[in-house]
């Protein structure tokens, strides 16, 4: 029991390597049975456990700086830092956060949700400490997955003037969440391979047999191959950006990775360190299926099942959609950001290879790429989490809004989620709702994402539809009467009550608290579906306004921006009632079960039901 | 005269190699002649002459796609395209665009005036070909400043899969807007200098020194060489991430340039063609000083004067409280993406070399860049134009406002701008008013922009200041008051007429506005000048319409999202009166003189006071 008495990583300092070893195993023991329950990030973190060990052990952090690029890789560094016990309420209402946090800890710098951002974030540090004249460094791990991010490579870029203390280390075990594609993937893999090298040396081999045998000539051979090593084969891309390039190393070698550490510990960087892990190392069944097990629900340990999701949701409606969209019409086609599964769309992949492209983590390329397609005389639909998709709103003005190419934006995940701030996606209608000739929808289920997806297709103009993560509680046999643009769905009539407006699965809260309402005896209220935020339909806004019965809007999404504002401007110069918003207010919102974040900041039907009665 | 038959690009075909050449002459005459009558950017377009020329010769546009990252490079690409008559309206209200764009020309692909975004649109294309079968090409022309930029490295790395018809000329004329920075720059240098193969191929030889003479040794450094070149010299970077690299090749010999080109046409891409430019060729001034001349607003032929620009402006008075703040706190620092100049910081740069990081055009990365150095205890403001810091949207949200770090941002060209849709800064306040803890500030003037650069370093927060480009019409010797966190400024006391919010430099709009209500005898304007519009002055907007008398907002943003939106939401449930907002409405506003814009969109102090007027 090694873990017990390590409550800061200097704690590590008489540690032997072997027990260090030993540590690493009780640190996977607990990770393993942490997520188990709790769910989480299982196979990235159990795949760095002795990477983070040698760094704790190298470096002096928080004095040197220690980031992730992304957090979830990150457990072994949460545990090491004073956060062992703490570290068993994982991603529970006000348990530790999944991903290093300043907020959180000294030992954690910034956010660290979003892939890409830690080497630039990192050139900072080493920028402030070169002028400072502290000799600390700025150790950025970095999955190869987030190296394919164009922010790392901006990064790098910018790093041979300011990058005097800045270390990157390359945590490469061949995937993001899923398998990594394209030109950096190859080259990593021809890194490790050595295969470029090797064909080289192939090559040289057969010349340098035409030579006559002479001792001289067999010295130079020897110092040609060592030449050739030094200039040619260690990660010259690298190099000729600006890095010194260290590696490949066993990223489960204790000896290799203190050895390798101790030595970069003392040169100039900016230097890269390429390190091979194994996703999900220590636990069979994450090592087997390391895609399946990269977020889960939780599991059973002995036999590795996973958590049952929920019934239905609005990824695989979505994915379903898509099927039927891709077999009616041969020009649409998907494209994902490293999320072919999450977003739903594996169906589409296995059956339309061609015409689903996974570029990788690049939010802005996935867009504009998008826009290059449809100019092409494609139909793509671009699947992105909400909150990836910030780092796109540029190439969505730009390559999309303002050529006015019929790129379809399906964006999951809206609405706050699990995994916290970095991930809550409750700004995408502001940004989005800003943008000229943008149609933004938001389906109330699933069957109305379906439709909403067929109207996106004939609108042949730019459009985005958004919905949460899971499903909506509506009835599969329900009807959802046909769209028509820029036009909201009364879902119930009501009469003497407030009039209700609500987007997404929120018009069941909404049919909820107007269902409590009635019953406590405070009038009959109309529920409204908005559909569209824009155009948003104004119209029936000040309508249903025009007798002065309260408005109220619901919505999982920032107060400011979204539904609420549309609402307000709707009703600025007409005449109408007491007005009440529902939605996440203007503070950073943490994270937990979403159930209990709506619960805590009242956005449950009873809490509706109870304000709306109390006027 | 061989302009005047060139009507479509077809028209190329008949002529020879001399006639190309003269065709040249002529085209720059048109360039140089234009730009300095109606202003544009001509050291760019000065330099693509002849590359334009070859690539339409060679290539089949709009068959084959042409692409310009950015499209300042392109007016021979527009002259060439059936716009010669056309072109001479550069940049008029309602003649030709600045830069290439789809709604303009079928010669055109989408927008282009955003640096990076034309690789990851090709390739998009390239893939659309690739499916349908098309032999067409997806020709991108980058700037070697836009490859910088991390979506254009994404697109890269994405087209090792979908780049068969993808073809990027890299047009090298070493200078972003200024000169280039990092290690992408180094790299292009080096291939060019051809300096890291030739100290290798100096070490080499040393070598060989050791060896004894014998003829097929002889032959055996024969072939080494010519290995080593094909292997090691051309673009090992390039490809190594799945290009074929070719180059470096002078951009000024159509000979050379029409051989590379037919033989590039017959290739399977991807493949990068290095083309070696000269910014501002043909016209000595601009060669001389290609930063002088990369934007410019018409300058007198003969002698190369550039025309006059403004008195003070923002951006000057944004410079010398730069310099101002840098000497009294030595933790400022200054970051700008590749617009030293632009954004005032030269003599900041001058002054505190150590402090000035110009990143390149990089946005993502300077704004997290800076999030890196305020975690490093110094105090970064990050001066980035209002529009490219759309690009920045997520690296804002996640690495500056998350972990609350007192990044400064300056939004310079705030507002609309002469260069068009592409340019236009009207989204901004949208899209940062979102944020949680991020305040958001915009001065009327000059002066109150140092107050409120003072005012964001005191405040140890993040914030953003916004202002346009150009000046305000303040009087010098005006005072301004202190400000207050979330506090607006009654700067006209009035009485009964209507209230006038503004914002910016548009509160002397109000105040005229109001001057010309009363001078009608339509009563007395109250007009407030916001400041802040996060943390909003809810508070005074409620008080002042309580009594019901007119309010109105004016601003140099899109009305939803801004101050329009931020008013409604705080009136919505407030007894007020009638409501009026003057904003740019919510279309794509066109390009042209920012004062013929206002008044076509009734943004001027007539059109509020009339509009006020006839309520």
């Amino acid at each position: 029991m090694y873990l017990e008495k390590i409550n800061s990583p200097a704690d590590l300092a008489g540690l032997s390597v072997t027990e260090l070893e030993l540590l690493a195993a009780e640190i996977r023991e607990l990770v393993i049975e942490t997520v188990s329950v709790n769910g989480g990030h299982l196979g990235a973190s159990l795949g760095t456990v002795e990477l983070i060990l040698a760094l704790h052990r190298v470096f002096k952090v928080p004095e040197d700086r220690l980031l992730f690029d992304v957090g979830h890789q990150a457990y072994a560094h949460k545990i090491l830092t004073g956060r062992r016990e703490f570290f068993k309420t994982l991603r529970r209402h006000g348990g530790c956060a999944g991903f290093p946090a300043a907020w959180e800890s000294e030992f954690d710098v910034g956010a660290s949700g979003h892939a890409g951002t830690a080497i630039s974030t990192a050139v900072g540090l080493s920028a402030a400490f070169g002028r400072s004249g502290s000799p600390h460094r700025a150790v950025a791990v970095v999955g190869d997955g987030a190296l394919n991010c164009g922010m790392s490579l901006e990064g790098m870029i910018n790093a041979s003037r300011d990058g005097k203390n800045l270390i990157v280390v390359l945590n490469d075990n061949k995937m993001s969440i899923q398998e990594n594609v394209g030109g950096m993937a190859h080259y990593l893999n021809c890194l490790i391979s050595g295969s470029s090298y090797n064909k080289f040396k192939m090559t040289v081999k057969r010349l340098l047999k035409t030579l006559p045998r002479h001792e001289a000539i067999h010295r130079f051979i020897k110092r040609t191959e060592d030449l050739l090593k030094g200039i040619f084969l260690p990660g010259i891309v690298f190099e000729q950006l600006g890095f010194r390039y260290i590696g490949p190393i066993n990223g489960h070698s204790l000896p290799d990775l203190l050895r390798t550490l101790e030595r970069v510990r003392e040169l100039e960087g900016p230097i890269l360190v390429h390190v091979i892990t194994e996703k999900g190392r220590g636990y069979e069944f994450a090592r087997q299926e390391p895609a399946r097990y990269h977020g889960v629900a939780g599991f059973d340990r002995a036999t590795g099942r996973l958590k049952k999701s929920e019934g239905p949701t609005f990824s695989n409606a979505f994915g379903d959609a898509m099927v039927r969209l891709g077999e009616a019409h041969p020009e649409v086609a998907a494209i994902s950001a490293a999320m072919v599964s999450g977003t739903g769309l594996n169906r589409f992949q296995q059956k339309f290879p061609g015409r689903c492209f996974d570029v990788g983590i690049c939010e802005e390329h996935a867009v504009t790429f998008a826009g290059g397609l449809a100019a092409g005389g494609m139909r793509p639909v671009c699947a992105i989490y909400s909150t990836f998709l910030q780092r796109a709103f540029d190439s969505i003005y730009h390559d999309v809004v303002l050529p006015k190419q019929p790129v379809i934006l399906a964006l999951d995940r809206g609405g706050a989620v699990e995994d916290g701030p970095t991930h809550h996606g409750i700004y995408d209608l502001g940004f989005l709702r800003e943008l000229p000739g943008l149609t933004v929808m938001a389906p109330r289920s699933e069957r109305e994402l379906e439709l909403m997806l067929d109207f996106a297709y004939e609108l042949k103009a730019p459009a985005a539809v958004r919905y949460p993560r899971g499903g909506s509680p509506a009835d599969p046999a329900e009807t959802v009467p046909p769209l028509e643009l820029g036009r909201a769905e009364v879902v119930r009539a009501g009469g003497d009550g407030p009039v209700i407006w609500a987007m997404g699965p929120e018009v069941y809260t909404a049919l909820e608290a107007a269902r409590l309402l009635e019953v406590a005896g405070k009038g009959s209220c109309t529920v409204v579906n908005a559909r569209f935020l824009a155009p948003f339909d104004g119209e029936t806004a000040r309508r249903l306004a025009a007798s002065g019965r309260p408005v109220a809007t619901v919505e999982d999404h920032r107060i400011t921006g979204g539904l609420a504002s549309a609402l307000d401007e709707a009703l600025a110069d007409a005449p109408h009632g007491k007005v009440l918003h529902f939605g996440w207010p203007d503070r950073v919102i943490p994270h937990g079960c979403v159930g209990e974040l709506k619960r805590e900041f009242g956005l449950t039907a009873e809490a509706v039901a109870e304000k709306l009665g109390s006027l």
